[in-house]
């Protein structure tokens, strides 16, 4: 089927894609870009393709949640892209407000998305590691606190009161946040590789950074995004 | 908690409310507003409230999927919305391109976002009956081709393939869409009324309708549904 | 395939039908009818048809539980009948002995019967809109102690001492019984309306009211739902 | 919890009883009883107590489906029953209409009354191996063709055209029903013995041997189970 | 499929079969065979054949977990036996340190191994009658301390301590192990006789008896077992 | 709790280990090593420890299925073990007989082992990344025939026949095994770091290659294996 939700052609997605739910931080990212033309406004989500110390890449808004992800994930992998990097903020389990978190891998409830795509399987939800060590290396190259685990993706923001922080941490999850098990997943049964680096913007169920700081993070990750996805050969 | 993603203050969102996934039709539906200002762009979802024959109303997107759409209601409904009109596309299970389905109530796949909200229950995700009646009221009273139905909500949309739609037309599902489930469940926990006027795009597969026929149909179903929400009291 | 349990012949079911799960709730609400014949006692299950204020009117006990009640409902309908109220009892959650709760969904554990008849969709088990307003407003009407809710429909009667209370109240849950679930959802399969009046007989886990404050109450309220079915057409 | 449903007193049930779940099939079992009193007619449940040898037995319906089955045998144990036989009827898989299907055990599907029991536990639904042995020996010393199977517990009498049978057949499972399930779980959580011997009146789907054929079949193994359940000790 | 992980051939291995988890415990009780040969040691799973009493008997270890143990037992009744007891350790939650527990029957959760061979059935893990009988008979007339009861089937040595011992305990749950759950389903599926008896060798999370404690236990059980197995016909 | 299975000590394993389900196989590889001392062959897993290189390696037989092998995990992690690799055979489904797989991930069926760690949540069973390239690398750099990719963790040797391996080579994944999704996702709650080599036996549901040739492509790998290992710091 061809891309429904976005109206870029053929030719205008990168192989290389960073990803955000919010279009306000895909335009705050196209600064870093050399010649950023505006591929996608459709439903609302914002697409730019620019270049990057000469390499070109897309930059794309996801929405909020796996099955909004999904789609755009699917569409911008039929236009193109074949390394992508999801770079958006997660609460804190174990990891604290104002560092990074690389994931490796994502947990999640079974049933819906997953149960759409994979039947009774539980499939990995886990970052591709070529990319995963790149991502980690220039985040590391550039001093920004970081650190490397597993995130819960959720599907409820408004029901993780239920959730239990203590057993979370006993299974070595690091943070809380809403995509990047649908991203992984599906990249990888398309063939395509992914990453996740998320910025921690709180502890769960406290209170949030200023929009300014975290605006402030995804700058420089975004910076450490692109120099990873540079270093991939298509 | 108080709105995260909304920066809409109390008192800028009307009881009545009309939801759409995409940005750009709550742009085409405050057309039919007298005085419409913006009072949320933050994170693309667009909320707009104006007044409709002397009622205020407000309209806002909420973006794909249930997570997506969860967290706008939850919002909306913290800032003072309490009857609810989704109107939005479905593909045609039973239903026809051109129709309008009236949908009285979602099947879902458990798990996810419904597991964190419900725990193990199977929960009616059902449109309130009031409500529901006076939107299939307001909808016949305009001749438009209309019916009364079942959707299912998927959480996928490029595994939807995966979809037995002879099984599901056996169960009554009229069309398949993707957030009727979470705004009926999570309305109903909240206490506030919610209904769902979808207008068929396409047959579950097939081609969809052009992109000006499912704006025509929208600008008349709005009409119909600021009409029904007129009528009920708060 | 013809029906097995009820012996009843074609034309001696009416389209408008009382179900109860006990057979002298059916004997005492005979009381209410003109000329009532009884046209199946196999199984136990009594069945009675007969006139009230010049409307066909068939009465019907249909034991406790899902499968049991489904059994009931499936024959009832193949036998004629299309316009179908529950009229039982149900442990109050937030609702309180000797009120009326007219239920307009029911939640339910999947699994079993629901797993049978759906698969691994979770489907709304959602009263009938029109019928539904109509029995609220027949109840209201007569004065009547009414609220509208959503039950939980239980299977083990014995071991709802491991329901949480404040959970379900959470929910919105107002009270607990044991066949909603099953008739809401194969009604809306099979294309009947119905809808389910409860009388609160106990708070969840407590003392029951007298028998005969039940029949009283389940006498006003018979009244009030063959009221409501005489005013839906076929 | 005192019994709810049954409203026959302490000393009024045997500590040997047989089950099955139309009151037409126990009014035909209290023939082989001396001295039957009937002890509940409640909620359309017929339970008689008489003598069979000398031995003091109660003959109980129970009803359709898992629900009700458990009521009955709940109360039924708190009223003092300890053994326990289901004489029921099923569809053949493997087995034929005519012959007794003694029941060694029953699968089930997860969900509602399993989990409300059991959690997540899948908990096995055995005959008590004494009193299973004991039913086979005395339905053979009675030349009646019987064999002995696995049975599996249906909760949807109505959905069983999703049954495939040569899988069922494929695990052993000889016929189709739709209480042991539920009886021979319960009763094992409760310390108390049950078996379940079947009467197969169909092959599953196929047409149902006249009802006076399955009378004398019910008469015949009543005979057998009466003796099997004197055979042991309380 | 031909048996891939044992290589012993037909005949190679007697009707009748004795399991234990560990190869040590199979090499303790082969002391009790006239004429003991090693028919297998691949794979590490040692299977010896001998006499006892003039009767073959094949003691077979099937190392840990059910998925190990179900293909010991599908490849030995390939190879011949028909009639298999499984004689290994529990922990105790009602039984204690020191008594046999012969297992009528085992709960287990679903999923994995289960799912595999019964879709999403749940099928009865229970002892064949007669040979649990016998069982039960032989270690009582030898004296032994003995109780007859559930078992859990756990899959997860180290993720025992969620296990909540009381809720076991209200189920009947005697004891806790490892193999019985896919022994008795995959030997009822086959048509073979199987039970369990359970040397009971710590309270569930407490400490255990002495290794030599429990190899004279075996050695009894041994015995026992063996005399049960004579007693069968083919 | 310390070690039960493994008798071990602090000391004789070291953090370097490879693990395989035969202990065949262990003795295979210990020819691999210098000054080779075994420290277990309690319940028939052989645990051998010594040098290779220069570095020290512990060799461990996990047996079949993932509960045997979270049991050796476990308790060589207790002990002292730290980067992990399994290097084991598997059916192909992709893949195909004489080539390896380097596995990044396992899917896995829920329920038992898994519930038992993780309640509900599907967590990634995914190859710790440096590992995973570090045994490519080596893989690769050897000259064997290698390919990445995803297994799937079977439970049931004898009920594959149900898997579907067109829908798995849908998904991605390469190959079928028995333990990969229990150690991953064991490993990453504990710390460890874990990758896994499987030589593809076969097709799946296929011939074997002959044992012969799979032991020469076992010491091809566990030299590459061995290799990985001692660039990893601990």
């Amino acid at each position: 089927m061809s891309p429904v939700h976005l109206k870029a052609r053929k030719g205008e997605v990168a192989s290389n894609a960073v990803l955000a739910g919010d279009p306000g931080r895909i335009r705050l990212l196209s600064r870093l870009l050399t010649n950023p033309r505006t591929v996608n406004t459709n439903r609302g989500f914002l697409v730019v393709t620019g270049e990057r110390g000469g390499v070109e890449i897309t930059l794309a808004s996801h929405g909020i949640g796996g099955p909004s992800a999904a789609i755009v994930l699917e569409e911008l992998i039929r236009l193109g892209a074949s390394n992508i990097v999801r770079l958006g903020t997660a609460g804190g389990v174990t990891a604290n407000p104002g560092e990074y978190l690389v994931a490796r891998g994502a947990a999640y409830l079974p049933g819906g998305l997953y149960e759409q795509y994979l039947g009774r399987l539980s499939y990995p939800a886990a970052a591709d590691p070529s990319l995963h060590l790149a991502l980690i290396d220039e985040v590391k190259k550039r001093g920004l606190p970081a650190r490397e685990g597993v995130v819960y993706s959720s599907d409820a923001f408004y029901a993780e009161n239920r959730l239990d922080a203590s057993s979370l941490a006993g299974l070595g999850v690091a943070g809380v946040e809403m995509e990047c098990g649908a991203i992984l997943v599906i990249a990888s049964i398309r063939g395509a590789r992914a990453g996740c680096v998320l910025m921690i913007s709180n502890k769960l169920g406290g209170a949030f950074l200023p929009t300014r700081a975290i605006g402030d993070m995804a700058l420089k990750a975004g910076d450490a995004v692109m120099a990873a996805l540079s270093r991939l050969g298509r």
